[in-house]
């Protein structure tokens, strides 16, 4: 087709770039095409930042995690071993220019039939603001017995729907009253002082989430939160889904999320909890939510996002 | 007043903003009116930075930590607990263009004046640079008895005063020198290498300054060396007031500061200190000096200040 | 109230600036309440900006040009006069946090309120992104007879609306299909090459809009052009509505919208044309939009829309 | 092969967004194949800068110039006529790591090769730095008979070789001494003060260059210069290479060059310009150089190298 | 001395640069010693900014403006010919840290003692900002008989001295209150709309000084003012000083000025302003002040500056 | 000379700064020649980026780590100990513009000679990028007898020659297949996950060489980690080159080296592992390389660097 393709070292634009034939890089385990039997990851873009309370360019972090995953290697020194899972980029999911509430439904359908399409394959939904886990979990929830959820965040999101809508302030309040995960289903890691308020922590309580705050990760190593949650939630649900929002990180580490701040997790604790839930078979998918790629510097918090992916991928088990 | 408030969703510029009437601001129990019979806190901006050695723009961080305060909420979750302490905002004290002594003499005048009004009332200024602790001590001293300072900074702020006047290199001097603190009654946390010269280290030592230098913070845990300090001081004074100098920390954890530089305190470290210093009753005072918001990235500094200066509403005692 | 207030030199928070006796600013123009019987200007904040085709921060416009405009002086040393308007800052819109119609919706709400309330006040709109053309017009068309506009755009902005709903490419399209205004009451000037599509052009053309590219511009004086639209519309309408997209200047002028590029209008020229079309009593409102000040460079976008607004008024007659 | 097509909104990862019905992207006129026997362009990417006197990302240029290409539309409102030019992106040429001699030799293969398979399209060269006009015009002139040059540059490039080999300081030497071009077949526009040497403009002098300075290009109009020199070209050569230095404007209307600096040309000279070089039929090839979109400001530079190509398109016989 | 000097390739720190034997770099022009006998220019820096009322780093823009003189070479294109004037660099005032007085004292002592010791030799003063023009025209004019100035600004700089003390807004007031320049003998071009007040513009008549505003500088050609200014100063002084504040300029072409706005003078035009004036032997003095280079994009403003001094330089005669 | 210098205040250009009669600057410990007969640290400036796979400024890092360790004092309050070494500063090495590989012998001839010239004085190299510790080490090696290795780094460094030449990827599988250092006496450490490829973990096996990865770094004190390499070492080698690449350390500490990510070294390891290397007699060279000051915030990747120096320095023992 390309009829110059045989002029030596004429690449099509933007594949002009170094390669070296001993490195495998993680992009290749990356096609946009399923081969239906395997197991594998389905990677789903959700550009939606239109729903955020404040502004948030996190429409952007599909694309620039996208680019992240490219560039790194698919060998684990750490653990010898190169990863070869079959991940499928299913692409994204367009939104509305103007109708913010047919952009979530849009999330929610893609999530069911990707799903219904593809048992197999682990979702790993990038967000876009967190507003997207509702359509999100609740897509994926269609095809699912009991889902539970464990969250890390530095807020709730518990806020009522009738101030602003269906928010990032609001994604797991829709999903506790829609019944899609229940209350006690609900696990919350890396909570924040002047972060949240009363009447929110107070509903928590009253339905029954359980809540980790970072106080709680300070003064306990993650290895024992993720244990205590995985035991907990062993014992109530078929299926856990991992949400993400990158700011349950210290600004130091994640300083391109909407709502950084001070007192948060570090990397490492968050890569080590991503690591022992991953080797938990009931963990069947994942969300990586408000990463504010105009924000950031130098894509620090979506190289930690691409991180996140692939020591998930490492290390799943189920 | 204002003729159109009538009519639906026309707000006072700026004031157009989503509000959650489930969430109760941080800026909400900050007023620019002080209710004289509280027990509370007054905040008093000190906008100078033209007594730099550096160049430096910390003339902004009052109104930059104070955008910072109004974007919380006062719910401390790590403590299940509403923070219901009154705060009252003094202002900023005007600064002479070009006359910078006249500048401190009024900083001084003012937090004298502001101690003596409200002597309930524990003043928290904002710097500006750290030259604005000396007058801010001096006017803070004159209705207390022995006054001792804790100081968490990278450098000593010893220098001379021949070879550049009243700069943010030499508050403590001042202080010393004026009689306002005695050297037994200062303890200097956080000193670092290569950011001090032998000459006022042995000044420090002759004067019997107490100092904790960072080899100090990373070997001990900081509970035990502000334990240790208050235990010190307990003997020696009545009121301690505690002067925050940002570059105390890690670059990573304030870069906005004029003097960063790697090897420095955590935040989660100065966190803990602030909170047990706050549980002190003969803690009085604070200060936070050295933020430079035209050098930061995004606020990250200023957000941390604001934590401190929660935490230590949230912890205070007295 | 403040009982602090008589403590020399402290003044309230963030007004504890420099402040030449003799030098009277713009700002002091502009009231937050509004008196009645005066002839003047009203401003109103249309904060929106979710309604944009590519990600905008446009929402932040109003907030910065209206610093901008406290900035400067009241006098107009070009023609030796001290401006002495009426200013009225009506204040903001609230925007719905997930609702982008609701939005549009009370934008036309308050501007048919403000202008039924003050119809001696002409009003000055902040965008937002130009969807706020739409409704912004339509309140204001309400109480005026035959209403004409005049567009400064690099752009038609007459995309159909089924692809996207009313967003910031749509807003003289929904005007001219709901019979707000005429296509033969719609002057364009500026449009760029490679910046539109024949479909509107064809679509304009039809319609009997008068449209002036840059070529026209570049090759007639502005003057020229400004008085020609204005002889053609005095035939036809009653009133005049100024719609200034940012985006019709050259992006070495207005490097701060979201559609920046070469080849467009210098300051001089929109300045000029804002002096001769204020000379006219027939023109009664003005928007400007498609500012972000998240991707300006030293907020020279909105600098120079605040000295749009300043020569308008200045030279505002009717 | 995407086996997930059917679903609704799904799209291939960063193909998601809002597509108007009524718009063709000047994107669509670029293809990755060539139809053979069609007249057109074809693009080719040098993504060469390594070779740079002062640091340099020009190699990002290509790159930055497609995206920027893909986001405009078909149509000249100026001209009322919508392109429909067949351009094929060849792609890009892969550059050696470490030997830029290779790098350089590999450009002129590729150029000689393209032109020979496609002697009707005319090459557009995207540098990459302006080391890349030497291989990339000594390529094309392979199959050409006597080639003249037009240099839009703030500097003569006619440095020696021996202090650092062929670099961007040098390619017009290198032209000229390997007979490539002929001094009398050079016309150099828009030289600056204070940025050449005496020597080379002696060289250029006695190699028969026609030299027009900023002074020139001040005093006379561009058409002028232009048609001066192709009236003077056309007596002497067969075929014209255009090549833009992006430097030669004023740093306010290409802040992403290398070399800024002010006195340049303003964005509508050089359109200008092109506009009148496009309609010669004489000119049969360009590059772009000397764009680092590291150091510039929202591609600003880039955008007006995007507008270069279109208008050049627009206006292109032959 | 340096012992390994004759190691191939090893160069003093910051040397190893690529060096042209054919090009004369303008650095070779400036030497950090004087030679007593020859007329010259004496650059002098005064690097004092904390005396503005607004923020400014302008203390930085010696050093940056030395860089860009370094980095241009000496040949002039335009007229073809080599610059061969000898430049005294004798470097720059040590300001006091905290009293800025002290510092406008030294900046007056240096430039008696200076213009004393070389009264062949024309200073160029670097700000800082402008406040430094009163001391330095007020030590300049020591040895001068009748001293007048031309004054490039946005503003008056005549405002009163009580508000704050001798800063940027008050240089000409000083100077005309001292004596030391009569109204009469002073010429402002460029003041803008909106940067002053009737009260100064008031003051500056009553005391004979000429304005002229941007209006006229845009309806008139800049020759004819600065012609007409020559002509007006030649009957009344005897050598006059220029003082160039950048803001004069369009904020598109000097975007690192402290004040900078839309609607001020080119880069060509302010350029061509210094040809004149240079051509002019009366013209025996100039500062150039107001760039904070931590505010510029790519040191765009002292690129300028650099030129400014150059073009000065190039086409001085007396 | 500078027949000014009498003047006073008046002061070299740039040497106007505040001097504090207290402190020495550890700049004052740095000479630009060299006392032969003492014992000392010699640093060399690589500046060679153009080599690196990535697009790298790593070319500016030995200016800029220069001037922070001009900024630091030479007193280490942790030690109670002023540093008095002498330090040599050798200049940088010239590079070729065009010629990568000549560069690279120019490094390893300008280190060989120096260490031939100053057997006493311990070299430190900045680079640049890593490659130039394959041509550094082997100069380094000339004089000494069995050489070892201990490189921090994220990444092996032993890619292939073929596809790329000799790279920053290539700079150890260099100094094993010329035989200046064996795999055995390599220690690598900080390598980490999806950074390295399979086949070159392979490769460092079957060499023999030793490798920490990140989970040894996070699982083991660094102490340990260190003192069993040096232990190690003794056996075999007879001294010991450090060479540190940057990007060992978490993106949150090293901002600026072109390969940031997450799950990297702290500072403080570092600094501690420095500490502890510095005392070890067998100690005789080091390497600093991978920052790119373009890239960093606040040149917070050279201030770390300056503080490696500065420790290695004061603790450095033989
Ligand atoms: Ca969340
Ligand atoms: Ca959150
Ligand atoms: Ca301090
Ligand atoms: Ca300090
Ligand atoms: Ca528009
Ligand atoms: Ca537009
Ligand atoms: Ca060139
Ligand atoms: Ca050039
Ligand atoms: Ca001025
Ligand atoms: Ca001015
Ligand atoms: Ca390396
Ligand atoms: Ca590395």
């Amino acid at each position: 087709m390309n009829n110059l393709s045989n002029i030596p070292y004429l690449k099509k634009a933007g594949q002009a770039t170094f390669n070296d034939r001993h490195v495998k890089k993680f992009g290749e385990l990356i096609h946009d095409w399923c081969c239906q039997k395997e197991k594998g990851f389905v990677i789903i873009g959700a550009p939606l930042s239109k729903s955020s309370i404040s502004h948030s360019g996190a429409t952007f972090a599909p694309g620039v995690i996208r680019q992240q995953l490219q560039a790194y290697s698919t060998y684990a020194i750490e653990e010898e071993r190169d990863v070869d899972a079959y991940i499928y980029d299913a692409g994204d999911i367009e939104m509305h220019v103007t109708n913010i509430l047919e952009s979530q439904t849009r999330i929610a359908n893609v999530l069911e039939e990707v799903t219904k399409k593809h048992p197999n394959c682990i979702p790993i939904v990038l967000g876009g603001d967190h507003s997207i886990s509702y359509p999100s979990i609740t897509g994926f929830a269609k095809t699912k017995k009991t889902v539970g959820a464990i969250q890390f965040d530095a807020h709730h999101d518990l806020r009522n729907l009738e101030d602003g809508g269906p928010s990032n302030g609001t994604p797991f309040r829709s999903l506790l009253e829609s019944g899609v995960i229940k209350g006690e289903h609900l696990v919350q890691i890396g909570l924040r002082n002047f972060s949240n308020s009363k009447a929110y922590h107070d509903y928590a309580k009253e339905h029954g989430v359980t809540v980790y705050t970072m106080k709680d990760v300070r003064e306990r190593k993650i290895d024992n939160i993720i244990e205590e949650s995985i035991a907990y939630l062993k014992e109530k649900v078929d299926t856990v889904y991992i949400s993400v929002d990158m700011d349950v990180l210290d600004q130091a580490f994640a300083p391109g999320c909407p709502a950084i701040g001070p007192g948060g997790m570090t990397s490492d604790d968050l890569l080590q909890a991503i690591r022992l839930l991953a080797s938990e078979q009931m963990v069947g998918g994942m969300d990586i939510v408000e990463i504010d790629p105009t924000l950031d510097f130098r894509n620090m918090t979506s190289r930690l996002a691409a991180h996140i992916i692939m020591e998930f991928v490492l290390h799943k088990k189920g």
